[in-house]
């Protein structure tokens, strides 16, 4: 997810807004991760879903807003979500798709016109790139990004709350901060309920269920040196993989790292 | 909605936890206001609709947080929501009940055992009495509390945002503060969003399409003294006006001042 790889060559000048990385990837011109593209712009994950299965993963997302906090969402079957993105078209407007089948991924495209329908409803939820953002501005470190890896996330113990037929673990993110940092985290975070909010558990995996950090159910595993704790956020690979424990017949999300980028800015969701 | 006379008689024993008073509820033994009963449990709003009625209102408080804030849904046909009390049945645990067909009120039952249907789904949205708990507490003095008058409440020009065939302009409450204490109310419902969170706008209330404030739409009039600033909160009367302006063919509210008593306390719903 937080890939630094840029989706567009080094000479080429970084999109600047949320409406010129979409435009980019309406004309077929970006293929790659979005990380690091349109700075200050809010990223989401994609989820999509036939309008009899919508209800209930919309009750899961109000259910489990710290996994799944919902930045927005269409209406059956109309592309646009205005509230996201003026001219918004999420049949094109992400670098790169992933069809489901009945839990199964059948395609990647990068285009969803020809296998649109009436019946889709759109849901876009918060993704972590802009907390992250917010802990670097306030000097707060995170370890994956001076990497340049992708965050390691875990299957927790911590279990959501079932709504119809989705239903599974809450997935988590975790990154490694000396003790003064997390608890700045924590107050950094807390003001971003809309992107994951504060995290969900520190200092102590083996109470969530993670046996070995080193092994990472998601990404890649990031050294906790001394003096370090390992803090955890829920994710947003949660809804996905509830999607694939539900198994509906038919779902589109983007492809990892290849996420919507909107016209909200960071700075507007943050509480105060 | 804060109506400080007691439902039950100064000489018995206030019913101390949520729990309580929902037996006493139950029972029949309670039928007034829930003002001032089970201090520091979180008390709701009230709103049940037919399935295919649900969908869009859920779409509604998604969309309207501030007024709409969702404490939580049951799933459909079930008079259940553990998730608020544990042994909570939704369909006595009320003092009383207001039913609506075609947006006009047609009853006021204790009870909804005899008219339940297997397609009802129960909502229950925050209340201002967790953020006025929250204020008093923090020495922000709230003068219809005081005056043991109702909270007044304007229709606003400050329209919700459409969700299907809800709709309609946001209702809210004010109360008149010094600037300091409006400045330290911003500060304690900001942390409070569960419970309409902060306040909306203050100081100038032509601005929200209000002309007169001795005039208010729902609730008692209060006076505003020298060196104070009208300061407005989003308020749950919002969604009853857009069921009112919708119509349904049938629905449920509690009838007002009469809540929900659950088993949060308001010190949960802070986010720190």
């Amino acid at each position: 997810m937080a890939k630094s790889n840029l989706a567009v060559s080094k000479n080429s000048a970084t999109p600047a807004t949320g409406a010129e990385v979409r435009r980019l990837s309406r004309s077929g011109t970006l293929d790659g991760q979005t990380a690091g593209l349109a700075p200050g712009y809010v990223q989401g994950n994609l989820a999509i879903l036939p309008r009899d299965w919508a209800e209930e993963f919309l009750r899961f997302c109000q259910a489990n807003p710290k996994p799944c906090p919902l930045l927005g969402m269409s209406e059956p079957g109309n592309p646009a979500i205005p509230s996201l993105g003026e001219d918004l078209d999420i049949r094109t407007d992400i670098p790169r798709y992933r069809v489901w089948k009945n839990g199964e991924i059948v395609g990647e495209p990068f285009d969803l016109t020809s296998i649109w329908r009436d019946d889709l409803v759109s849901f876009v939820i918060g993704c972590s790139f802009s907390f992250e953002e917010a802990l670097l501005q306030n000097d707060v470190p995170i370890r994956h990004i001076a990497l340049e890896t992708n965050v390691p996330m875990y299957r927790t113990n911590i279990p959501t709350v079932r709504a119809g037929r989705f239903h599974g673990p809450m997935v988590v993110s975790m990154r490694p901060l000396k003790p003064a940092d997390a608890i700045r985290a924590i107050q950094i975070t807390t003001r971003l309920p809309a992107v994951h909010g504060a995290p969900v558990h520190l200092g102590l995996p083996a109470e969530i269920g993670i046996e070995d950090l080193g092994k990472p159910d998601y990404g890649d595993p990031v050294p906790i040196e001394a003096g370090e704790l390992p803090v955890f956020w829920a994710c947003g690979v949660t809804p996905q993989a509830a999607i694939a424990a539900a198994r509906p017949p038919f779902a589109i999300t983007h492809s990892p790292g290849k996420m919507l980028v909107t016209d909200l800015k960071n700075t507007e969701l943050a509480l105060f």
